[in-house]
């Protein structure tokens, strides 16, 4: 009879245990390369809590930002959309600034509004960009709780003396909630902030289902250490930034070691778009990969990611099939046994039966836009390229005749072998004109801006 | 009376133990570039055999290969000095070709020659290129047994027929000790036949200390990879032959522990230069590092390295200080009881102080050569650039300023910081000069060639 109750406790205990949701802990840092963490090669910077993060799960070698900059990048993110979609992009401009007067659409949804009537805690802490007034704030976008500086840490006037337009943004502020709570904010304190106010999330959510979405500012410019990691990596400030954002993951997940929450929390750790290398060594570093931050070649696109489930992805895996950040939305509301919104297009694909072993790829397409214009295209292991742009030159290169490489065979796409595969063009060039027919035509949120502040900027 | 007996038995096991002389595995691949393992962040090619060699032990960043090409950096490994000092290299030529006439030079102490005298069984199979003729051949050089082609595998009238020069050459060979046991050997078979020679080694000579000396000549071009592999990588051929010699170390591994040898075995794997980049997608990837084999820029002569000895290193390490093929003679040597030769200048230092954690770095300065010519100085974080070379362009450049670029924050060598640093190129100008006069004149070995063979293939 003993046994018998004792077998029945363990049954339920299993079925229990089998329908709880995950916890998801999504760490989404800023001008991350694809080379700049130990596991992903680089030779000095220092990450082991992140290595560890692929060696208890896996490494996600082929996997994309769905824009080269912040702004549309992070709206992707959100919706499972591209930022052509729902409008968050531009013609004239590509991410949002203080100056701008528009941000989210309302009808988009988000992530956390998916998670949230599925049971979700839903806070964030970091790096929002999709709009700074009150309504567009993360509070009015599904998530519970929020921390951070609503765009990017060179959007103050204090903050980076030599952009010319920073004299035109007010102090670099930090939010809680709706609420500025500290004006002129130092950055130096940023990185140890967050990683507290992210910790504080988890003790207080631990006993429901939580969503965190850890979005820090950094190693986005300018750069600022706490003084434990300054002067502490050889890699000089970048990586005193990186090492301190890797410590802060390292605390994340003792925490979640201690509360016993480790099994049953998904964690992804990736990166906004390729690192900024037009700032010479304050800008990371994309490893093997062509190009950086702003453009479409692999560089500007491809990003660093890490994930791990001990309760379901087995350790130590690479997986090299694309994917995208996209497919991060739906593979996380999948995951909390939700549905992804039936009445629009979504472009992501659930991500687990991949990371689970079951099936070799999601998905074999991706489109890489520029601004709101669509500049290349990959098909397996097939990339075209339509367009292209070179830093700080405004005008758009069309190529006459498109370039091709093959990503599998050449990733740091040195060998264009389009004249000897002119069927894989044409197939290209029908994809790509297929999915540009069926694109709406949509009103592009980023170029709303104050227009008398833009003309001033723009004079000086 | 019986815990006593106990207590004393262990203490005898481990005072044995501990005094007991660690087996050696040294594994030299040809052309690896320093992006091309898992652990060093290739997205593509499957290492995982290796990758596991960095969790068992250590991953080293800044590694060098004693020279830019194959024979030099192979005398270098075998003798711990600086090819300039051994003669082993040319005025006119980086290599020994089949129409070489001389070989390494008699009075060179190689070190299986000082591992015998300890009671090692020593044994070689793969690519040797240190002189072909009798004389020459490792079984002359301090092997027990050799398995192998004496020279690059492009080295053969059927192998590379776009190269002018290999229709002077002789069917390529395979020499077991000194005797040619197959010509026009099929070099599909080889990652198999060499895997099984070392196998075949390790299970004769596991009784006693042993150090095995393997030089896979892949993945120099031509690639041939077995059935098993060909196809396999999406990589194309290149990554099938580097997944095929991942397959062969983990036999190597398997064999080890199956023998309950691995404890007290070190196994170090790297390669004897960078990536033979011109090659296009034959060619291997630098990584971040900039260009590849043939040059003096990080990608040249940085090459990935792995390290095990689970007895003695713990597991889990990035070492990003300078080390050096050379320092394998002196850690091996001194790993093995011994001591290095002290009747001549010695270019390696002891690593596993390193590797043990109770130092910080072996040595800070490293000295680049191009054939007989000091091309570039490394101190700490410094390296300077006297002269350079282009690809398939006989003319060297020499710097009017010597270039200056700090490999720490700027490991892709993207910015010239000399302008700024007028000191530090005082400092490493002084150490080459210094170095340069301590350099005895010595014969060139590489210029001794068959004249009319040669003169014959330079008219074609």
């Amino acid at each position: 009879m003993r046994i018998a109750q004792t077998i029945l406790f363990l049954f339920l205990a299993i079925a229990v245990s089998a329908q709880k949701k995950p916890n998801v802990i999504l760490i989404f840092v800023d001008d991350l390369g694809y080379g700049d963490l130990g596991c992903f090669g680089h030779p000095i910077i220092k990450t082991p809590n992140l290595d560890k993060i692929a060696q208890n799960g896996a490494k996600l070698t082929s996997f994309y930002a769905a824009a080269n900059v912040c702004s549309p990048s992070r709206a992707a993110l959100m919706t499972g959309r591209l930022p052509v979609r729902s409008g968050m992009t531009g013609k004239n401009h590509g991410v949002l600034f203080p100056f701008s007067t528009n941000g989210l659409p309302k009808d988009e949804i988000t992530l956390p509004e998916v998670l949230k009537p599925l049971g979700y805690s839903t806070g964030m802490v970091g790096k929002w960009h999709m709009g700074f007034q009150k309504e567009f704030l993360p509070t009015n976008n599904g998530f519970d709780s929020y921390y951070g500086i609503p765009y990017s840490n060179d959007m103050g006037y204090d903050t980076t003396p030599t952009r010319t337009s920073s004299r035109f943004y007010p102090k670099l502020y930090m939010l809680e909630n709706e609420k500025i709570v500290e004006e002129g904010y130092d950055q130096t304190k940023m990185t140890k902030d967050y990683t507290s106010k992210v910790l504080d999330f988890i003790e207080k959510n631990k006993s429901k289902p939580f969503f965190m979405y850890y979005a820090p500012n950094f190693p986005h410019v300018p750069l600022y250490a706490s003084k434990d990691f300054l002067g502490k990596s050889k890699r000089g400030l970048y990586g005193d930034v990186v090492e301190e954002l890797d410590w802060s993951v390292g605390k994340i997940m003792e925490t979640l070691k201690k509360n016993n929450l480790e099994e049953n929390t998904l964690v992804i750790f990736t990166s906004d778009n390729g690192p900024w290398t037009t700032q010479g060594v304050q800008g990371g570093s994309a490893g093997l990969l062509k190009w950086g931050k702003g453009s479409c070649w692999e560089g500007g696109m491809r990003v660093p990611a890490v994930v791990q489930w001990p309760g379901k992805i087995a350790p130590n895996q690479t997986f090299d099939c694309l994917s995208t950040t996209m497919d991060l939305f739906t593979t996380i509301i999948k995951s909390a046994g939700g549905q992804v919104p039936t009445d629009r297009v979504i472009d992501g694909n659930d991500l687990m039966p991949v990371w689970t072993g079951k099936a070799k790829e999601a998905t074999e397409t991706f489109f890489y836009y520029h601004f709101n214009q669509l500049f290349a295209v990959r098909k397996g292991a097939w990339k075209m390229h339509l367009k292209s742009v070179v830093p700080y030159v405004p005008e758009i290169i069309v190529y006459q005749s498109p370039l091709l490489y093959n990503l599998e065979n050449d990733p740091s796409e040195q060998y264009n072998v389009a004249a000897k595969n002119q069927h894989v063009i044409k197939e290209l060039q029908a994809l790509a004109d297929e999915h540009s027919k069926g694109m709406p035509t949509v009103h592009y949120i980023f170029d709303d801006v104050d227009n008398e502040l833009l003309a001033k900027m723009r004079r000086n």
